[in-house]
């Protein structure tokens, strides 16, 4: 009875993304979503549950766990970290436009936002347990994965910034350096965008911890 | 017409404490809370706006919060944010018995983790504002404001464990210790209870990213 329907989850993803733009993510049906589409509400749900599952499909969140679950034994924590995020990387530079566009409609719904917020923490907890799979123990598993979230992010904001023309790959490899020079409280290798020693040029008031 | 109630707040918390570990939190009302205090329930409105907020009052993250934005101008990122995760120390070493019995409701009620989980995210912005408040380029700020976070949550968790004697600040020294060790993909310098490089006696199954 279901007939295929060629690229069927794209074309839903790509007429979601539109809608939710123009008339805003609570305001958009799944009906209206499957017309944009060309396609029928039953196509549209053997993709996705609901229109929020849309936005949070959690492709990347597989990858990242899979190939940081996967990677080769010889690896350190901070290998198969890096490992995980560059196959991340693979998938995101395959849909730059789409992914900005979506982080457009998060942005403009607090409980999108909240939603996102909550994914972060899964994932966290996921590549936790990757690492523990990996005999890792669970408190620097923890511990690795946060890191892990903070480089995804901080990379991920970075490359969906509109001016920003960098890859995934690179911006991660650019932010596990600078992860580095934080941690060293060190000046970072990128000093034309980075400040870490700042508000030198404040006053030093007096205020002292000592 | 209100009579001052010694140490109020802190006999309200300790009750909310007790009864939600005997009833669970959804169980517990505010008239109970304060009929176990001795205190009414108007006593219990001056000092909390529902019973949730007796469990993420809040005072630890204005510590942290606060004491990075005033930390002197000429320390690093990474001073400046363990001088806040000291001055976090010095509340939670207070109440360390308490916290645990705080924790224990939270890992009992699925909305009180989420609920923890924002706590978390409102955290990492409200750093990473203080951080860019000190100059620091705003993406850079988000990545140490993200470390920091990852850093207390992990010292916390080790804290809150019943067979942990360590206090907070010194946890928070040996994660840091332990981050640098991350991020340089060395062995830690606790290999007694650190292994971050994990699964080396599992077999290499000749996968291989390269």
């Amino acid at each position: 009875m279901s007939r295929w329907q060629p690229n069927a989850r794209g074309r839903l993803r790509q007429a979601a993304f539109e809608l939710y733009g123009e008339h805003g993510f609570d305001q958009t049906t799944v009906a209206q979503i499957a017309e944009r589409a060309g396609l029928t509400e039953r196509t549209f749900y053997r993709h996705f549950t609901d229109k929020r599952e849309v936005v949070f499909s959690g492709e990347v969140h597989r990858v990242l766990v899979s190939t940081l679950a996967e990677a080769p034994a010889s690896m350190t924590a901070i290998e198969a970290v890096t490992a995980a995020l560059d196959a991340a990387a693979a998938v995101l530079d395959e849909r730059r436009d789409m992914t900005r566009r979506r982080q457009a409609v998060i942005a403009a719904n607090p409980s999108l936002q909240q939603r996102e917020q909550i994914k972060y923490a899964t994932l966290a907890a996921d590549l936790a347990e990757a690492l523990r799979g990996r005999g890792v123990e669970p408190s620097s598993a923890g511990l690795a994965a946060d890191v892990a979230v903070a480089v995804f992010r901080t990379a991920f904001e970075r490359w969906i910034d509109v001016g920003e023309q960098r890859d995934f790959g690179r911006l991660v490899r650019d932010t596990l350096d600078e992860l580095h020079a934080v941690v060293s409280g060190e000046t970072s290798r990128h000093p034309e965008r980075v400040a870490l020693r700042g508000g030198l040029d404040r006053p030093v008031d007096g205020a002292d911890d000592g």
